[in-house]
């Protein structure tokens, strides 16, 4: 029987000449996944008429936009997920959901071998690889840009020569991964980082500077989860789509970095994430009211953790898991209203209010009503301070 | 000889009257000590006489600004000192500076006694007695507002009978604390967390919906330090006013948070602090740019400890200094131009530019001129996801 | 009706002094519980019978040893929880036990306060005291020893002075306290830090020195719990006995160390602990066999604050519950065998074997058979010293 | 001019054959480099001689004993470098030394390659790697064992072939690594991990379990290095041999495990390392009583990340000389003497004196001279236990 061969594909350029290359060079039938986590663009069944035009064996498309939503995007709002204390995990997130989508379609169709289309220098094929080596070890990798010289140009050549139904002309000056979550753009003139972005360069959010209305929202949230917003519940799909038209609305949400990437290098990265960023604020809030102070402080080296493995692949590894349990507990008690304005590119807090709430007007308030006891302070300051006074008697003894 | 007390003394109607207070119950003299640490206000030959008006034996003033920015700011920018992701520590950091004259002056005053009007449910007390019990433990604190029934009330009747030279009619709605690193607001309306601050409530800050056209600034860093704006060279202090200006202009540093005290309560805080927000952004930005990639995720956690440890007034201690020598060592290189746009209420980076870059053009772009080694990949990706892989077998067949 | 008071009894000179001295104080009735973790001793019938014949209104004896090896000896084993890296915890486990048994006893009989005997300068008080606040906040605590002066001295008179029946001659130059997990020993001469403790403190642990044949024992665990020695399945309870018995005749756990208190001193502990030792041990080795690099490597963390925590009586705390879920997800595939010789002090482990083994033979062996692909190496090891290649040549050039 | 090649040299068969091997492959001449970093055996000039013998154009001997005490193991010793709570680090820390000695050496030698003996799946050729790409990343790196198929057979074949003076006859069961630091020996009977050690692979150590008297030795440090034994000063150097010696006759320090190599897979490994395991042993304990409590919590992750580094082959790195910075610190007053028992494979501190001891007779005391004010503890308990106290209250409610 034939070999086959599952591909990443995306319905452009370079997967869909890849289905003849990888053909040619293997021998092997293609079965194309392309899989929609909110990327936008052409509607599923044109990219999978197109995969089958191609050359195809067999095209399988899927709206794994809830799945997306669900089983991706929330656990990282709940891990208040920044890496580099900026960007959300768009592109990282999305990539163990493919991986998982591949897998599953290589035990379908009985295939040997998985190809994607990155090139050897990015995040990417660390996050496709090191999935599927956890989900699907015996699977040969293919990756026909990085190991088999398929340039653009040559792309270009052999779609051309073959006839394939795609428009090679037209050629975005950036390079864009976008899903539900975010947006990513990479560009040659971006590349000089002491170039500031244009505005061409955003797609997700308006520009922050022109003036308009501000924007007021509320958004409930039960153990972590946003639940709902203004008052009306919503999937999480239907939250991040509502957060994303209304935060990028008001600019909410660009990052500019420079970022260092798990191959080893730092690179210049243009992002847009307006739900995201301002889906994680509220959150980030949401936990100031109702996360015990010790569990919050050793919370965020856990988040910190935790945006690091995903962003560097691991999504399916041990740790992943574990850490995956402490943030779930650490979420119990993550339920209330956070009210938040949104406007001129700010997302920020204006209230909150939770029964779960650990803040006590009673023991907070300077006004009548102060229930705290404030003759226990002198105790507590003499034997907090203590260590260090007696180290410091030390130093000034013994130096 | 009468027994001497050093008061940390603000110029206000609470340490006026803890002078004559203080007298009485001790029977000490007393010797006011105001430190000058940009917090504006009255003249310090005004404050001074006041103290002496109000009974003080001596009264000390020290202009203290440069040596708060060099000594207090400065490491805080260094490790990016950002309380709960959010606060810049404006209060927490002025605390140890004040404490250290305090203690200058009991040892040159001869005092056995120093007093501090805090109250007994906040961190500064706290910060001034642990402060105080690590540079001169021998000393006794006194906290009349704390410890001996000083309320207001009873301080505004002491002054009246007494006829002390302070205006006891003026009564802010808000309690205030400020210094040139920033400014923090408590107050009634605000206890109720779901209430949003008005505008009232700010100082330092324009409102940043207001339309006005962006501002363009150029921070330059050596070692981590900010060393001029736009091209001009400025010490520490002058750069922190300048970017007050500036940054404050365009509302900039706005932060409205409920936050966790170290006295176990969490309180509802808002903050502005403009310079300190845009220097911290650069700052880290200048990071991205110039810090190795596995020294820039363990100094996260440095930085995260060296706040909460500032925060919870252990400047002076032995686990704070050591932190200052990672801090210090990872700032060597953190050199170079940060280009920011101010503007409605974002301090956004928008170029960077360095000698000590680590961002290397050659590697990172996807133009001609790559010199990243693309067949590195498979090899580095089958190492670095092999356990993980290893351990997703064994959990299929061991579970 | 009248008050009652529930009161930690331990069948001891202080807390049977304790139930007459309280009930003085405060005209209440007294509740005495008493708690077998594992502490040997008198036969709980006379501790009870004791407490009623010294005045209490009711005398509660509860075996909670299975409870205790259960509950809390297991977490921390799971945890290889080892304060400062070498104490056990001993006491720090046995005060949550007994605290949720006071706190259900004072439900139980309607107690509006709550007894300990402990001073005023150790950690157990704390471990009540935060483990009440947790559990029945409403309760007041009442601790004779520290707040009320009962001396020693006083507690003898008071004993002499009513005739209680307690032997007060009997005095031990040792402050002791031990259960099921350890036993912890504080005296007068090892206050000198200087001073090595003599043989005769010991009383868990066999004398390591003296020659005697070694033990091989093999301890099978599932998922991080031990469930069998030498191949006959056990309770938790019957594992740490029987280990307690055989590591203890082989002189293991002895272990002598300056601690950090949680009230803010040094203080000289000699502690041992032959069976939590040795099964610390066979744990660790066992998860180095089946758990994964990088989870390994976070754990550690982990486990180091599980054991500050409960060591610093927060075992009722929100961050416990969350470090309990990652502790328990790593502990998942922690099954298999470990083989230890006891012997001359040592616990050393000299075999593992394990179906969830991650240690692949012919991954790891240079003989033939070997699998791993070495060309794998090269790729690797560039990208893998990529950042500190380009930050080395950085600082060559800019220094 | 003809291209040279520095090559790390051993004097054993493998590098001896590599110099004739590497000739031939690349018509380069070859400089052998042989390090004495305390690995004993032959004289450095018979390995010399032996170098020129084989065909190298020149051979370079150093005896860096001193360097490599002073540089390499103090530092380990301060961090109390313990990879996986058990292994000192032996080879990881001659690595970067010989890596050192090679970059100089081509500098000097004006080579423009280096070559080593190490095989694709262990950490070495990643020290050796990672290191030169930090001191000298122009020089192309030559590795025949694992790149160009110089087996055992084929370089046992070579020198015959060649008639090299190496006596290719005798061929130890062990693979065995040994300096100053300690001996690490992996074998084929270990690589089944249910078969224990056996006591011929041991030969820095005494069998533990034979009889024999006790030796009691008092170490001194001065700023967490040791200086003196038994009152008698000595060099690093000599300390190390000489704990080696009185240790390694007891029986202590022997470790088998099974390790996270970074590689990615998990290997066992035997290890002796007397001095080290006795030296770290006292040092960690002179911390426990000159080192204050925060510092030393924190300074525990710290030192974890440090020994991950350096066995990670980081050890020419950014992070390294960061945490270097805050060791460093944290040693400042790690002064005194540590009083041990090495006695039948434990090496056990019984006793601890220092000027700069926190441990305070006068606060700790339970006897007459007390001076801890147990009246704060009171305050200090309610105020530590706010937080817990108030998440449990919420807890209940809201569930």
């Amino acid at each position: 029987m034939t070999e086959r061969v599952v591909l990443a594909y995306s319905g452009g350029l370079d997967t869909s000449v890849a289905i003849g290359w990888i053909a040619e060079e293997t021998g092997a039938e293609v079965v194309a996944v392309a899989i929609d986590c909110g990327q936008g663009g052409e509607d599923l069944d044109v990219v999978r008429q197109r995969a089958l035009d191609c050359g195809a064996v067999e095209a399988v498309v899927a709206d794994a936009k809830d799945e997306f939503a669900n089983e991706y995007c929330l656990p990282a709002l709940r891990a208040n997920a920044l890496y580099m204390d900026r960007y959300p995990l768009v592109s990282a997130l999305s990539r163990p959901l493919i991986v998982k989508h591949l897998a599953d379609a290589a035990r379908y169709h009985g295939a040997t071998m998985v190809a994607h289309g990155c090139t050897g220098k990015g995040n990417d094929q660390v996050r496709f690889e090191a999935g599927l080596a956890a989900l699907f070890p015996e699977l040969k990798v293919l990756a026909p840009v990085r190991d088999s010289g398929m340039t653009r140009d040559k792309a270009i050549a052999f779609a051309e020569e073959k006839g394939l139904p795609i428009d090679v002309s037209k050629k975005s000056p950036y390079s864009i991964d976008q899903n539900l979550f975010g947006r990513a753009v990479e560009t040659g003139f971006l590349e000089d980082i002491w170039n500031g972005p244009i505005e061409d360069v955003y797609a997700y959010t308006a520009n922050p500077a022109e003036p308009r209305e501000a924007d007021e929202v509320v958004i409930s949230f039960e153990n972590g989860v946003p639940t709902a917003i203004d008052g009306k519940e919503l999937t999480p799909l239907q939250v991040i789509e509502e957060m994303n038209r209304r935060a990028g609305a008001q600019g909410v949400g660009r990052i500019d970095m420079v970022e260092d990437r798990l191959v080893g290098i730092k690179s210049r990265e243009v992002y847009e994430a307006p739900g995201a960023i301002a889906l994680i604020t509220a959150h980030q809030e949401l936990e100031n009211v109702t996360v015990e102070r010790e569990l919050a402080r050793f919370k965020r080296g856990v988040d910190q953790r935790w945006g690091e493995l995903v962003y560097d692949g691991l999504w399916f590894s041990p740790l992943k898991g574990a850490l995956d349990g402490f943030v779930e507990e650490a979420n119990r008690h993550v339920t209330g209203d956070v009210r938040m304005e949104l406007h001129g590119g700010r997302a920020v807090v204006t209230g909150r209010r939770s029964e779960a709430s650990l803040y006590n007007y009673e023991l907070a308030t300077y006004d009548t009503g102060d229930t705290f006891d404030q003759s226990l302070a002198r105790g507590f300051i003499d034997i907090w301070s203590m260590p260090a006074k007696i180290a410091s008697v030390r130093d000034r003894k013994h130096s």
